[in-house]
């Protein structure tokens, strides 16, 4: 039987980062856990990073995933918002790397096609497909539900990857 | 006499992160140290922010600065660019303010201002004003020239806010 590996998604924002913890065995999925973390637009911009770090780290000490799987989020037209964008993304890239997890990037397309089987499709659409992929999940936000499928996503390539290996030896 | 402080400046990149560190005294100026914290762009990304990480973490070890300023980069036109940016820029904001210092951010024409009078102008005018400034200064890049003349710009605009609270009480 294959082990059961533990993943953390992450989708990245300054003001909301979701993230969603899955176990992986086999073919096999399932829920552990997913949220939120926040920062208070009041503070300025060193401090919010700090508590998106604060954030990612407490989760990943409470919930102990071996993995970790980031959007590679690309872009709208503004640049100020992507440089927000790519700041809070460092900080998600950061925490679990130096946590020792590796750090898988995947496109959003990529994304979209391990949830809802093709490479377009709205923000419902994925909320729905994960509830399909996983029953038991609960989650408060898009942002919540976003990380669960980059996390599913991971599960599935990481196994293809590994089959591959498999394959040739 | 006024009290010294120590400011280290930061010019974010992903390559190269350009840090410089000045002491402040009234209106003196002393070069401390700068150089250039570098990430191996054959690793993947979220070990290049564990190395940023791990340089600017070490330098504020060594320099003991009590306050940090970082440009406010905006932005060529390539949003590919602006996200590794942002990433760049997320670390070099974090790991002082995990340290306890006070990030202040100032845009690139602030701190042309402060160095060389006008809110324009090109790096080679820079580096030669940073060394009209800080006579003793050594540095062995733009990236380093750079993040001093940011530690400078801060020296400049923390006494005049000091100074006008100094003027109202």
């Amino acid at each position: 039987m294959a082990e059961a590996i533990r993943i953390i998604g992450l989708d990245p924002g300054l003001r909301r980062t979701g993230w969603g913890v899955v176990e992986s065995q086999g073919n096999a999925l399932r829920f552990v856990a997913s949220g939120t973390v926040t920062s208070d637009d009041r503070e300025d911009l060193a401090a919010r990073l700090c508590q998106l770090h604060d954030g990612i780290y407490a989760i990943i000490g409470q919930y102990a995933p071996e993995e970790a799987a980031v959007e590679q989020t690309f872009v709208n037209a503004n640049p100020a918002s992507t440089l927000k964008l790519g700041q809070a993304r460092g900080i998600a890239m950061l925490v679990p790397a130096r946590a020792g997890l590796r750090v898988a990037e995947y496109a959003p397309n990529a994304v979209k096609k391990s949830v809802i089987g093709v490479g377009h499709g709205d923000k419902a659409q994925i909320r729905m497909m994960v509830r399909v992929l996983l029953p038991k999940a609960t989650f408060e936000s898009d942002d919540a539900a976003d990380a669960l499928a980059i996390a599913i996503c991971h599960a599935h390539h990481r196994q293809s990857a590994a089959y591959r290996i498999a394959a040739l030896t």
